[in-house]
């Protein structure tokens, strides 16, 4: 596509109140400073098709409810047209795609509390991302308490996910720290009780580590 | 969940213009006089949020389209809906469940012309479907001239896959015979160029065969 090399995929994960979008924009103007250019985006959606099926999975009609394996299925249909219309070309013209939650929130929460087993979720993940994994995935991690709190404050806007009980959101923060425990190549934990400043840092440190290796792969 | 057998769950299948749902309809007009109480169901749809995928997956926005990968993902997302939330509950309480097309039919439209592996589909489709499979499906075949004549008289109607050219027709139909004689066991070849009577008498004799036999097996 370009004789520029490929671009980095970054990816942030983490339960709810961990800061994740607050560092997504943040980490786009710092990389923006530095002279990359890097796009911003989020999961579920990121495309018009994407965010479509966002809308689908997370508003269905009134009394109904996806189950865990359709709404895995349906988020990896959003997953692959974004990879296809907009992270793999982003990547494949030599920019950055900084992207709030990917893969591993659907290993997270498709899977918890009776939900589908890791190796669907798996085997369902590699047929959708052929060679491409994130070059950095953040996990961003936080006590019970503090995140409590931060979803406190945003409680008007509050989705179906943020509303479940503090059981929930622990074995949420359990998955992603065992994710990144499993794939320590892949994954960084960053202290998310920091101030937003102090979480960038640790971020732009991290990050900072890709600048001269090789991008991403996509297709 | 009740005392009487499982249900038999048959599906039909074939490309556009053959008939299927013609037949579907006859077919559970006659199970009802034979005191078998059928549900009629198509897919993708089938169910309240099945149908919102569909309509998703045959409407997207203006300038907009899924790649086949996408389309499989999304046209199973819907299916395993519309398993758990119809198709399993009827078998569950020994009705039978005929379907509109299923499965053979991703197999088969999102492969051809450079869509997705069959390894892919068939792996995805095991997730989705587990230990179930159609007690019997109906391949409905019929010359390329006589399913041209039935999509024009419906031409107003026409969608997207109605309107490809010959040569997609074609390579559908080889499809659909090739899944008929990898499967004798399940699927049924009828000869869909007879009046609707006589493929209704012809699938009426294959479905016969089955009343004795155990039903299908859901979760």
């Amino acid at each position: 596509m370009s004789d520029r090399p490929a671009g980095h995929f970054i990816t942030l994960e983490g339960g709810e109140g961990t800061g994740k979008s607050t560092l997504a924009k943040a980490l786009v103007l710092k990389l923006e400073a530095a002279g990359i250019h890097a796009v911003l985006t989020r999961e579920p959606g990121g495309t018009l098709l994407a965010e479509a099926a966002r809308h689908l999975l997370l508003h269905p009609p009134e009394g109904e409810a996806w189950s865990p394996l359709s709404e895995a299925l349906l988020v990896n249909a959003a997953r692959r047209d974004h990879l296809e219309k907009l992270i793999w070309p982003t990547l494949a013209r030599g920019d950055w795609v900084i992207c709030d939650r990917f893969a591993d929130s659907t290993r997270v929460y498709q899977s918890i509390g009776g939900g589908v087993a890791q190796n669907t979720l798996l085997s369902i993940e590699r047929e959708v991302l052929g060679d491409t994994l994130p070059s950095m995935t953040l996990v961003l991690d936080v006590s019970l308490e503090i995140a409590r709190e931060r979803r406190a404050v945003r409680a008007g806007a509050l989705d179906t996910f943020e509303r479940r009980p503090d059981a929930f959101h622990e074995a949420v923060r359990a998955a992603f720290l065992a994710i990144a425990q499993a794939e320590p190549e892949r994954c960084r934990l960053i202290d998310a009780g920091q101030t937003p400043e102090g979480v960038l840092a640790a971020a732009w440190t991290e990050i900072g580590t890709l600048v001269d290796r090789p991008g991403a792969v996509s297709p």
